[in-house]
C-alpha cells in the first residue's frame, strides 16, 4: 500500500523530471505532466498490468497518452518504473536531435510507447482500435492469453476535435466495456479557459453514445482508483473526468494557460521546489523515490508469468497460431493461395471493376489469413471489403471479422492503427479515395509508425461517373503519394489487384492504400506471371522493340494506353506501355532498373485520370501527360473521359503532335 | 393556408420528380428526397424567406441541403418554387454532363444552391459559419437589413462525421439560436439499419452541447411547423428530429437501404405512383400543383420588397458599404495601404519570422477591411492572427471580429466556407500546415466552390523544430497544391507576406493558403516594387548574367538561397535565385514569362524544406532537388536543418558535383 506522502512523492518525481526536461530543451509541455501526475501514479502503481522487462508482453494493459504534447508524463513514467531502454540521460536529451524523447512520444522510439500521439485525439481513437483487437482475440484465443484494458488519458483538445466523436461513438456502440478513459479536465486550453471555445457538458455527451462516465478530484489518489475500479465493473467503455490544475504545483503559474507549452523558468522552478518540498537536484530522484516506482514496475512480473505458464499451457497448434499471430507473420500457406490465384486469373482473363476484383481477391486472402479484419465506412457494398468468411462484428458477438464502421472514415482510419498496434489482426477496411481526405492525419501516422494497415479506397477516379466533383478524386493519388512511407497502389486489373494485395500483406513496416475503379476494365495481363510484377512498382506491361513512344499509365488508363499503343503500331510508330501500380515501390528500385524502365523513347507519355503532380519524376518536364487539370464533373463516366480527352485518341494525337 | 391534401400533392410532386429524375439517369439517390419531401414542403411553403426572382438578396433565409446526395430534393424545390434558371428540362437533365443538376448540388451551377454539398457533414458546418456571419451583420448592419435563419437538412451520415461533432458543439456555445437543423431521421444508412453502426441518442448528444431539439413526426406537417415555430423561440440552435421513412411511398422498398441510392426501378416507380394516387406521367406537375408550388415561391416578395426599403433607407454611407461588401470588393483605400507597408518594410528590413509579418500585415490589413473576420484553432499566439482591431467575438458579444474556433480545425474551416459563402465578410484563420490535414476536406469544397477563404498555416517545415516529425509538415505543401483552384503561398520574408495577403485578399473566386514559418527570416527583398511580385508566382530575386546556375527556392529556403549563391559566386560561379512563393500563379503565367524563369542554366536546383513532389515542373526530373525526403526529426531546428542537409553548404557541393 503506497501512503499519502508516498504517493506525493511519486507523483512529483514525474512532475520535476518533467519540468526539469523541459527547462533544460527550453521547449516542451510542462503543464500537463504536472497536471495529470496523479492519474499516471495511480494508474501505473496500482492498476496498470505491464512489465518493462518484457514491455511487448500481447496482454499487457495498454496505455495512451492521447495528449501527446505531455510526452514527459510518459517518459518520466518509463524511466521511472524501469524500462531499460529509457534512462536518466534520455530524459536529459528531451526533444534533442537523435533522442528516443521526442517532442511528442513517437512509437519505435523507445518500449512502452504504444503509438505516436500528438496531433489532437489520435490517440483515444487508436486506443478504440486497441481494445476492439484485445475484445476480438480474447474471444478467438481466450481469456487466458487476452484479457486486459485500454487506458488512455486525453485532454481537452482531444475531445474537441471531431475524430473524438467518432471514436465514441463507435466505442459507446460496440460496448467496449475495457476501454478506460481519463479526461485531464484541467479548464484550459491554448488561448485560455476552456469557456472562449466550449460549451460542451462532456458527461452528457459520452453517456449519449453509451458510455459510462464518472468525476473525481484528480488530485485525489483514492479518489482515482475508486473510479478506476467502478470503470472496471461497468459493461460499458467508461470516461473519468479527473478534475486537475494544470501545471499543478507551480505556485505562479499553475491554472494558466502560460504553463501549457513553455518551460517555466528558473524562478517559477524553484518556487515549485520549495511549494512541494522537494530538495532534488534537477534529474535526481531520490532513492527511495525511485525505489518505490521500481516495485511499481515489478508488480505485474508475476502476472507476466502466470500468463507465460497459461500460454505454454495452451494446445501446442493454438500458441504456434498466438505466436504467429502476434509476430505478424503470415502462415505458409499464404503465397501458395495468391499464386494459384493468379493461374486461374490468366485462364479467366476476367472483366472487373478493380473494387469487384479486390473483393474476389480477399475472397481467397481471407479463407487463408484467419487474421484479417475487414470492415467499411458504411460502404461495404460499394466498397466490395466483405466476404464470405467476414461476418459481422456486431456489440455482443465478436466472433465475426467484419467492422461496420458507420460513416466515420477518421475514427475507422484511426482504430485500424490501434488494431494494427496491438498485434495478433491485420485491419484493412473500406472508403472511398475522396474520402482518403476525411482520415488523412490517421494514415499519415500509420506511415510515421510503419504499421500494416491497409485501406481499400474505391471509385478512385472520374470513372465513378454521375456523382460529380465532390465525389471524384483528382488529386488525391498524388495527395497519397506525397505521404512518406505509404504504398500507394492503383492496380490495372485483376492480377495487378492480387498481387497489390500480396504486397500490402507482406508489408509488415508500412500502411497501404490501394485505389480501385467502379467501372469495368479488362484483363491487361493475360498470362501467367510467377513473379509478383507490380512489386517492381512499374514495370513492361506490353514492350516494343526500338520505342519511338513509351506510355506510362496506372490503373484504369492501362487499359486505355494499350488501346493506344494498339492504334501506334497500326500508324508503324514502336510504342511500349509500362504499367505503373505503385510509385513508392518504382523509386525504391535499383537506379539501372529505374533507368531501363523509363528508357529512351523520344516521346514519353504518361497517363492518368488525375493530375499530372509526381509523374515528372518518370516523363519528365517535357513528356505528354494525358489527364485531369481541374475537378472532374458529374456525368456517365465514358462521356467524362471524352469530356477530358483521356482517351486512345487523345493519346495518339498528342504523339503525333510531338512527333511531328 | 395550404391542406393537408394539397400539402400532400406538393409532397409528391418532390418525390416524383425525384424519383423520376432519378430513373432516367439510371443513377442517383430517391430515398431522401422522398422522405424529407414532407419538411421540405413545409419549409418552403410556410417559412423559409427567399425569392426566386432574386436568388442573392442578401437577407434571404439559408437552406443547406447537408445530405448532398439528396440533390433531387433541392433541385425539386427551385424548380417548382419558380427559379428561372430551374427548367424542367434542367431536371431531365439530372447527372448528365454539363447539367446544372449534377450529382450533388454545385455551388454556382444554379441560383438558390447556397452550397457544395455531398461529402457528409460539410453543409452543417458550413452552415454554422452561415449563421455566424448573419449574426455578425445583423450587430453590425441592424436588424432591418440582416435577420434571417439558416436552415439545414441533414441525415445519419452527416452526425455521424466527426465533423458535424466540432460544428455542433461551437454552433451551441456561440448560442446561434437563427440555426435550425432537420435531421432526417430514417434510421437507415448504405449498410443497413443505423443499429449496425450507432447507438448515439442525438437528442441527448445535442443537448449536451448546448442546443435546444424537438422530435416530430417527419410526415406530420404541422407537427413540423409547430416545431419549426418553437424554434423560432429558442434561443439556443434547435434540432428538430423529423422520424421519415426513407423512400416514403415506395411499397416495396420504402423505409429500406435500397432506395438510398439506386433508382427505384419502373415496377416500383409505378406501384409508386398508385399508393400516392399520382396520375401526372414523368416530369409533369399537375398544374394546380404547380400553381400553389409557384405561389409558395411568391410567398416572400412582399418581404423582399419592405427589405429594399429598408435598405434604401439606411443612411447613404452605411448603405454603400453594404453593398460593396456583399458585393464582396475591396475598399479603394486598400491597396495603397499595403503598398505603403511595403516601402516601410523596404526601410526597415526586418528580420521577422513570416506568422509575425503576417501579423503586421495583417495588423495593416485590419486596419482597412473591416470585413475581416479571423480566427484560429485554439493557436492564436502561435498563428499570429488576432490584431488591435479584432476583439474576441463570444456567445453575447458578436461585435468583435475574432473567433476561437477552438481545436476544431475541420469545423473552422467549414464555418469560414458558410461566412463566405453568406456574404459581407471575408473569413481567415490560423492552424499549424501539418493540421491542414485535419481540413483537407473543407479546403478542397472551398476550391472547388472558388470562395474566398483564407488559411494561416504557421509552423510549416521542419523549421518548427522541437515539436517533431508530428508536427513537421514534410508532404503538406505538396499534398495542398495538388488542390486545383487553391492558391497555395509560401513567402520568403515580410514583402512576399504583404503580396500574398494582398492577393489572397483580392482572390474573391479562390481560397488561399499561407504557410509560414515560426523561425525568423533575414528580408529577402531589400527594395522597394510597386509591382506585386509575388502575383508572378515565381520572380527573379537575384538575378546573373550568364548564369551557370538556377536555384529556385520557397520561404525560408529563399535564404539558403541567396546564401548558396553568394558562395557559389565567390567561386565565380554566376548563380541566380528565383523565388517561387505560388506555384500556382506561376504555372497561369505566359508561357514566355514561365520559359524566361525557368531559364536556362545547365543545372537547376530547387530547395524548400519538403519533397521534392511538384518541383520536377520546375527543374526537371534531372534537377538538383534540396529537401527532405523522409518525415522530419525533433531537434531545435538548427540542427535539423544540418542533419537533413538543407544548407547552403549542401546546395554548394550538389552543384559542384553536377559541375564537375
Amino acid at each position: 500500500m503506497i501512503t499519502r506522502e508516498k504517493h506525493n512523492q511519486m507523483a512529483n518525481a514525474i512532475r520535476f523530471l518533467s519540468m526539469d526536461a523541459v527547462e533544460k530543451a527550453n521547449s516542451g509541455h510542462p503543464g500537463l505532466p504536472m497536471g495529470a501526475a496523479d492519474i499516471a501514479t495511480v494508474l501505473f502503481t496500482r492498476f496498470l498490468s505491464f512489465d518493462p522487462k518484457n514491455p511487448l508482453w500481447p496482454d499487457r494493459d495498454r496505455f495512451v497518452l492521447s495528449a501527446g504534447h505531455g510526452s514527459m508524463l510518459l517518459y518520466s513514467l518509463l524511466y521511472l518504473t524501469g524500462y531499460e531502454d529509457m534512462t536518466i540521460e534520455d530524459i536529459k536529451q528531451f526533444r534533442q536531435l537523435g533522442a528516443k524523447t521526442a517532442g511528442h512520444p513517437e512509437y519505435g522510439h523507445a518500449s512502452g510507447i504504444e503509438t505516436t500521439t500528438g496531433p489532437l485525439g489520435q490517440g483515444i481513437a487508436t486506443a478504440v482500435g486497441m481494445a476492439i483487437a484485445e475484445r476480438k482475440l480474447s474471444g478467438e484465443f481466450g481469456k487466458d492469453v487476452q484479457n486486459h484494458h485500454t487506458y488512455v488519458l486525453a485532454g481537452d483538445g482531444c475531445l474537441m476535435e471531431g475524430i473524438s466523436q467518432e471514436a465514441i461513438a463507435l466505442a459507446g456502440h460496440l460496448k467496449l466495456n475495457k476501454l478506460i478513459v481519463f479526461w485531464d479536465d484541467n479548464n484550459i486550453s491554448i488561448d485560455g479557459p476552456i469557456s472562449i471555445a466550449d460549451s460542451t457538458d462532456q458527461h452528457a455527451r459520452f453517456r449519449a453514445s453509451k458510455w459510462h462516465t464518472i468525476a473525481v478530484d484528480g488530485h485525489d489518489p483514492d479518489a482515482i482508483a475508486a473510479a478506476i475500479e467502478e470503470a472496471h465493473k461497468s459493461d460499458k467503455p467508461t470516461m473519468i473526468a479527473c478534475k486537475t490544475v494544470i501545471g499543478f504545483g507551480a505556485p505562479n503559474k499553475a491554472g494558466t494557460h502560460k504553463v501549457h507549452g513553455s518551460p517555466l523558468g528558473a524562478a517559477e522552478i524553484a518556487a515549485t521546489r520549495v511549494a512541494l518540498g522537494w530538495e532534488a537536484e534537477p534529474f535526481v530522484v531520490p532513492a527511495e523515490v525511485l525505489d518505490a516506482w521500481r516495485l511499481a514496475g515489478l508488480r505485474s512480473t508475476k502476472a507476466r508469468k502466470d500468463w507465460e505458464a497459461r500460454l505454454a499451457a495452451l494446445p501446442a497448434e493454438k500458441k504456434t497460431e498466438f505466436q504467429r499471430r502476434f509476430a505478424g507473420d503470415l502462415p505458409g500457406t499464404f503465397d501458395g493461395a495468391i499464386d494459384a490465384y493468379k493461374k486461374k486469373l490468366a485462364d479467366t482473363k476476367p472483366t472487373l471493376a478493380t473494387r469487384k476484383a479486390s473483393e474476389d481477391a480477399l475472397e481467397v486472402i481471407n479463407g487463408v489469413l484467419i487474421e484479417t479484419i475487414g470492415g467499411s465506412a458504411d460502404l461495404t457494398g460499394s466498397n466490395n471489403t466483405k466476404t464470405s468468411q467476414t461476418a459481422s462484428i456486431t456489440p455482443d458477438d465478436f466472433s465475426g471479422r467484419y467492422l461496420h464502421y458507420g460513416v466515420r472514415e477518421h475514427g475507422m482510419a484511426a482504430a485500424m492503427n490501434g488494431i494494427a498496434l496491438h498485434g495478433g489482426l491485420i485491419p484493412y477496411s473500406g472508403g472511398f479515395l475522396i474520402f482518403s481526405d476525411y482520415c488523412r492525419p490517421s494514415i499519415r501516422l500509420a506511415a510515421l509508425m510503419g504499421i500494416r494497415a491497409i485501406h481499400v479506397l474505391t471509385h478512385d477516379s472520374i470513372g465513378l461517373g454521375e456523382d460529380g466533383p465532390t465525389h471524384q478524386p483528382v488529386e488525391h493519388m498524388a495527395a497519397l503519394r506525397a505521404i512518406p512511407n505509404l504504398n500507394v497502389f492503383r492496380p490495372a486489373d485483376a492480377t495487378e489487384t492480387a498481387e497489390c494485395w500480396q504486397i500490402a500483406l507482406h508489408s509488415k513496416d508500412r500502411p497501404s492504400a490501394i485505389a480501385l475503379t467502379r467501372q469495368n476494365l479488362i484483363a491487361a495481363r493475360t498470362e501467367y506471371s510467377e513473379k509478383n510484377l507490380s512489386a517492381f512498382g512499374a514495370y513492361d506491361i506490353a514492350p516494343a522493340d526500338g520505342a519511338k513512344v513509351t506510355i506510362f499509365a496506372s490503373g484504369s488508363e492501362v487499359e486505355i494506353a494499350l488501346a493506344a499503343r494498339k492504334l501506334l503500331e497500326e500508324k508503324k510508330i514502336p510504342t511500349r506501355v509500362v504499367s505503373v501500380p505503385c510509385f513508392e515501390l518504382f523509386a525504391e528500385q535499383p537506379e539501372a532498373y529505374r533507368k531501363a524502365i523509363i528508357g529512351n523513347a523520344p516521346v514519353k507519355v504518361a497517363v492518368e485520370a488525375a493530375i499530372r503532380q509526381g509523374w515528372d519524376s518518370i516523363i519528365g518536364s517535357d513528356g505528354i501527360f494525358v489527364g485531369m487539370k481541374s475537378f472532374g464533373a458529374s456525368g456517365p463516366y465514358k462521356e467524362l473521359y471524352e469530356h477530358f480527352g483521356i482517351t486512345p485518341g487523345a493519346i495518339v494525337a498528342a504523339v503525333e503532335s510531338k512527333l511531328a
